[in-house]
């Protein structure tokens, strides 16, 4: 970045670990460290590599075509925030296996990261804006010089999907073949393993399951919920016995009606398992009821953090599927839909993926089907009510604080 | 590109090149090409070096920061898009210098990357947030690392400025050395070299002299605008010693005074040159009656296309500039201030560098102060407005035009 | 605009017209016109209107909800947006409709224009992002006290749709209730004579019949067009049958059958007619050859301006589609899907609006589809080539473009 | 907006309320509710004030000039984002002023608000695109209409400053007049008292001098920061002797010096109070104790939200000041710099606006020069570590929140 002072200056007096020998030798060589030592700005960040990896294939196959550039240093940006992206995801899953996440001082880094990812997404779908300054009639020029190269073989986007917790049975086939079949050697068992390892989604659910005041021999919140719940549908139905108007009475009825059963499918666990099974829900059940305590209670002090956890975990499923959308509208712009042709089309293949299949935390979004009024939820005891506000205390031994954070990040 | 079907397809039936040598023997390979010949994804990206360019200094240093690593991705980033804006921006010089700009059918192409440029700027601009997610406190545990690495020493963003037209001489020095103190041979010598060569700026004034309507011995547009204008002012002085109130009339009075200054310092050639020697002006004088001729008949055909340009080339600027500021008010964030310390402070320079000094198409800015109604510009004659219309056609053989842009670009 | 200068200072000396009897008047007030007189800020703006429209109802039910406000005042702002759309949109439509765009000059105030409306719609997906500061919980909390007001009655959008060229027999019925049932009395009949008049689509068809070129008697693109392809077609096949590896030489053949399928039906107007009818394109079959030869001869200089018309149509269909694809993101988070309970869900008749049917130049999109080398597109001949760089010149009395101007928008 | 189904559906069951006469009413009026009753979206938005508020000054002048639309639209928008603002930000102050924010359940709210309010600014700074598709060419055809109307009589802009803490004293006077001489009679009242108000500057100020862990007879942060720091700096300098490189022992003993006369300047409440009085810093002491010890312990479970909170006051300031940099870009572009007239120049003004003088919360971007490494920072002791994960609660009777909730904001 031109003018960036950000690293201009030494501070070798802030340094907060012992010099390394090499270090040693280095400030021993003098006026040498002094002038000419320590990195430079284009060797600190690899320009040579990043700036000469810009190969046009149509120059390659002697005809040179001026957009082909873009969509190559386009595509590298994607690929570099894909990157960073995996880096913050890797470093939040880690802490939620570690278990680091019960020390509640964690959940800044958390969400802090969380933050980060969903700025990340938006910017990707800022990006856009760029590759579109390519006309089809560009792309057309260079399309051939392509093959069989395709979009399809970003090997970080499908780790990056994986680790988020898409499921490899709600992923749509492409000309009927399995996404892995794009990769080989290492990347596909990379890619393997990252479906079997936890994902942000199986983290997130374990997490979510141990909830402060879900505990059956404690608050006991699911089974208070059901009895307020149903409480409350019998007052409403009382109440429109009492409406006069013949007509509004049976509207209203048929409203109940209707509630009463969302509100009895909530409570009915073999509905949650088959739902489940069918990949409509994605969470336990045991989690789900974590994610609604944690949205009725979320101004409790211990509940705010976590609170904005959820709603991350959505703001980054929203632009991501927003960036699938946006890629389907490039992408009829650049080939057409190619409608009345033979074979399958990507165009029509990238529409299908902007599902509610590939939006991993779709539970959280599906939660505003069962919000109820304030005077519905149960209200804290005593015992809670102090709980949240009280958190354990996980080390004993305050201060190394730092030095777990390393291990943890 | 996750799931990009852009070049999914090969298309060998649409070359429009008789096969090179090395692709009939690819051809015969047989099988070979069918199902493992051609470039993949990460072959073409070369995502081998673009990915493996992230190495932290922190953990080098045996002392992992994690937000190093944000810093270096986004860093990356700034650097491949600096790239391409370099391409486009060469691309558009060439045209320029060889002529090409001469033939109007390139002006499509000129306008095109030129929108492509601001449009990336644009996005840089709003890349700053990604950066901004790291906070002040997460910086400082990694900053001493850098050292003696700093932003001044992006050999791209200086070699941008010069090729839009930065002048050396209106320049701020930092910490009292010549920027091009930061850097050492071969860089050194393209970065003075492109103070030598024509840069954008310098382009576009020849480019703008040329403007048909300028001749003197044809419509003469300047002479026909000054004394359209001072009709103009006079005439107005005739209406204003009708006022019959005397307060108002002084008023107005005072207005005209200075208005009429404005006009006459405009037709004052002397005091043109003397603003560009103080480098309050940058065009030549011709080249800004060029400007004010493609204002005032903008909507005339052919003055339609070089009017968007000017606008494009307002419209670089003006993120440029946002994106200095941006860039002032993250290391205000970053570093703070430093009031009360001695030694120069970064953010301190870097304020001074959001100038009207940095802002290399000024002159189109502040052509907004010479604006006049409608009815003080001067009416075409038959033989200018028939001129506008018809182009010259430069090249005689038609159909080669797909030739001759691929020399051009 | 806080601090805005831009209209601070009284420029009675520019005015270009007498002055009317009033401000006669008015200047014979002497003092007090120059110190009380004119129009102030808030009254310009009419911020009393304005800024009085925030009534919650939640408020007058008798329980405030603090965010009914950001719901309040972000659709109005909404339909701000909307009404400087339609303004826009109307006077393009204008334009087309009086025929003026016969007249070149006003191609420049037609992209302006066009370029305003896919601003004004980027900034109108943007602004998703404050609403979505509002959580599920949040919304829940005034939810009620709308009914039965629903955005379905947004008069404007519909004016909108209707406007640029949604077809009334591709809408998706919501309820099985067709879209006018919504509104009443005046509006119902505006909307009723926004589906008769001519709609953008309309207008912009009849002027791609109209480019110059497409005279049968005269260059023929279209037959042109169709020889050089079906040649080029022929050249292929031959190639093909040297290819010596039988799976490749397969491959190949698959693939060029695939492709004449695609040009037969690109020549074959029958088929159009029948796309036509089912929806699956919008432009006359003329309009069609006249959109494909601008893509084509697009450097032309008389064609650069029309193709970027082309380019903002698409620019608007997409942002406007985006625009409608993050609406159903918001309203996903807001209300949730409502799996599981009967009646018919927002959510799901927003998604299915998220749609080809609703993409008004989805043919332009299309086209890339149609795309060919450059050396089979039919070489202009002289006379053809002239004449895209020689307008006629619509207006004998030149210097009344300022008048025309004015009736023209 | 169109097709919003957030508000098409009666939920007469979720009243949490008893109806009030006038619903009884209209329940008993039948069908009349069930078709007709109710409220509708134009109504509820009260569009019919909304949408008649644009009244261009050329078409009352007889001269209609198709931009000037635009113009009104896009002021229009900036006042109602600034209502809302404003509503926002009384809503947090409020919190503050009543002292609810002791009970922490609120600073889930407050950040929620504050977080609104930087989205609101960044899409302000979004919406100048709108405006800058309107030329300097376009804008001068319509400016001598305005007068003497002119942004500087923004009320709600001034009243937006003020609330939030710009000082009187530090402004900058526009021609030589104080700002509030722009306005008359009531508003000039309001304005004074926003000056006389507790600013959220002020109430921020006073929430952090409560900060847990400040107390001189408790954990005593300053005075353990004090000592912490100087011990570091002693052992710094020791370090420094055994440099056996003449030259960069120098240049290391140069910077210890400077960063101890950082240091001692911190710990020097005069030199403080002296920088206050200049205006440099704007908040008390204690309160800039308070917010280091936030910053120093951000991941403390209690400090996170706070923390927060001080990040967003930050996001706050820039986008602000990111909007005034915008706007003088467009000044510049619309009327010129007016270099060379006499006159005070609007661009001229603006520019001198885009200073630290209208950073509200300087004082925490320019806390980063004060960082530490971690190692410098005082351990937390047992007490103040368990105070830290404890809150207070502050009402008794819990379960009310919604009630108290409803007279907060």
């Amino acid at each position: 970045m031109s003018g960036c002072p950000f690293f201009e200056k030494r501070h070798l007096l802030f340094k907060n670990k012992l010099p390394s020998p090499e270090e040693d030798d280095a400030s021993q060589a003098g006026d040498n460290k002094a002038n000419k030592g320590g990195i430079l700005y284009g060797e600190y960040l690899q320009l040579d590599k990043i700036l000469s990896g810009q190969v046009l294939q149509s120059e390659v196959k002697g005809n040179k075509i001026h957009d082909e550039h873009l969509f190559i240093v386009t595509h590298q940006a994607y690929e570099l925030w894909f990157k960073q992206i995996l880096f913050e995801l890797d470093s939040v899953r880690e802490i939620f296996t570690r278990g680091h996440v019960r020390d509640e001082r964690n959940m800044l880094k958390v969400n802090t990261r969380m933050n980060r990812i969903v700025t990340i997404f938006k910017l990707l779908v800022e990006q856009f804006a760029v590759l579109e300054t390519m006309t089809a009639l560009d792309f057309f020029d260079f399309r051939e010089y392509l093959s069989p190269a395709s979009g399809f073989q970003s090997f970080q986007f499908r780790l990056l999907e994986n680790k988020i917790g898409v499921l490899d049975n709600l992923r749509v086939p492409y000309n009927k073949r399995h996404y892995r079949d794009n990769f080989k050697g290492h990347d596909s068992e990379i890619l393997l393993a990252s479906e079997q390892q936890p994902s942000l989604l199986k983290l997130v659910e374990e997490w979510l399951e141990r909830t402060p005041g879900l505990e059956e021999d404690g608050f006991n919140f699911w089974s208070k919920l059901e009895t307020c719940i149903f409480e409350g549908l019998d007052k409403d139905r009382d109440n429109i016995t009492t409406i006069p108007d013949a007509e509004e009475k049976e509207e209203m009825k048929a409203e109940w009606v209707q509630k009463k059963e969302v509100f009895t499918s909530l409570f009915d666990e073999k509905r949650h398992e088959h739902l489940l099974s069918k990949g409509e829900r994605r969470l336990s059940y045991k989690a789900l009821q974590g994610a609604l305590m944690i949205y009725f209670y979320r101004e409790e002090p211990r509940f705010q953090v976590p609170f904005q956890l959820l709603t991350l975990l959505m703001d980054m499923d929203a632009p991501m599927t927003k960036w699938r959308y946006n890629h389907v509208c490039m992408v009829h712009r650049m080939i057409g839909s190619k409608a009345g042709t033979g074979g399958s089309s990507g165009y029509h293949y990238l529409r299908s993926t902007v599902s509610d299949r590939y939006k991993v935390f779709v539970d959280l979004f599906n939660l505003a089907t069962f919000l109820v009024p304030h005077h519905w939820v149960p209200k804290l005891n005593p015992n809670i009510h102090t709980f949240l506000y009280v958190a354990e205390c996980c080390d004993s031994s305050y201060g190394s604080s730092e030095d777990s954070d390393q291990e943890v990040v």
